[in-house]
């Protein structure tokens, strides 16, 4: 990884809104991403379970002039009656990557079955991986966690720095070529 | 759990909508219910692979006057030309919960690796949890035995009676707070 | 299996359709389906990253004058700028079959981990299996590989010989009934 990830983190949750309750998950997720991936954490928010307000959250954090590679949300992915933050990134995200959640849901599958009862989706829009994550300290992190491994990946081939399949891109429209080691 | 989860029972089937086989699927599905659950079966009905037909009945039981917390349909998953379940359910359905069907899929797979061929969905139209069961007895009460675990907590927190994490709602516009026991 | 599957295996390339690189990957997809599943490959093709053309090409090998059983993709299912043959496959695609790639990847993520950043779709157009695959020889074929043991069952229930639950269709509306041993 050449340059570090820079990562949006937006906290979903009425009550944190409302200042009734205090964002725990939004700093743990911030703080995996900078011990573990050595990412830079480049903007923060806490938003209400608003569609509206999540939805233009999402678009604007992957606008191209804000050049956030990762935007994680935590919060708004269950089956409560206003949790609808998957619903919200689906309407930002153009290619879905469905695999993504696949994965942090088998491995925290481990710890509880209720895993499987988050709705969070992720994929790309523009030049951004948006991944919804759970609301809870625990559920945010253990997600996260389950996909460290694949994230740096992740965004290297969205930069255009590798291709699919691991290689670095040789195609001359690529303009640079960066060796990539495991 | 307070009140028993209210369920309905639609079954999909071309031959036992024109009365030319017996509906054993439904009612296997509906004793599950009962037995595993204690849930009330409120409603069920047996209608043919009509897409129309489909849609209009997953509408009508998530409508919030029929109280109907789950529906389970069998039949018409698969991939056969008349199968299209999965596509009416999906017309109906606002918040998609892609995890559940992982999860019966990755648990039904110790049986057989057929279960994969389920194109099964799942999700929440207004205050009801919409399931996609495959057709056949075994298939049907497999996939659903997957989910049994996991249901009385996802019918909770579609009630708002608890949230995402498992912790008792204690929002003030929640209007409720029961404690919720494992 | 009465007749053999008949397959279209499509190379999704820049660089291959400029001439820049050979197309390994659907020599090696349409070998393992002749070798492995007895199938006939009735049309190969390579064609850019175009959606639009991505697109063009899906809905023609669908087409019921084509009588193609399994239409198989290779690359263009990443995170790359350029990745986008699961959005072209899926405005084409009627009845998505979600759990076909959640067995592929769950299955090729014992020899990588990274086969969760496949965005690969599969999915029926009229009377067609569409599979999107990755775009490394590698990937495609362990992919394929993960899949051979569903995919007779799959074609012959598409075809209306069987039904979901594995019975030959008695259905009077089927017009034959074949007996399928496993």
């Amino acid at each position: 990884m050449i340059d570090p990830i820079r990562v949006g983190v937006l906290t979903v949750s009425d009550r944190c809104a409302r200042g009734e309750a205090k964002d725990l998950s939004g700093p743990a997720l911030a703080q995996l991403c900078r011990e573990r991936l050595g990412a830079a954490i480049v903007v923060t928010a806490c938003v209400p379970d608003d569609p509206a307000t999540l939805e233009a959250k999402f678009r604007e954090w992957s606008r191209a002039d804000q050049r956030i590679d990762l935007v994680l949300s935590t919060g708004g992915t269950g089956l409560a009656p206003r949790d609808h933050t998957p619903e919200a990134a689906m309407r930002v995200i153009e290619r879905p990557a469905a695999g993504l959640m696949e994965l942090a849901r088998a491995r925290c599958a481990a710890k509880t079955v209720r895993t499987y009862l988050s709705r969070g989706v992720a994929g790309v829009a523009g030049g951004t991986l948006i991944v919804t994550l759970p609301g809870s300290v625990r559920g945010a992190t253990e997600n996260l966690e389950a996909l460290l491994d694949v994230l740096p990946h992740a965004v290297e081939t969205l930069r255009g720095e590798v291709q699919d399949d691991g290689r670095p891109d040789a195609s001359p429209t690529s303009g640079r070529v960066i060796v990539h080691h495991d």
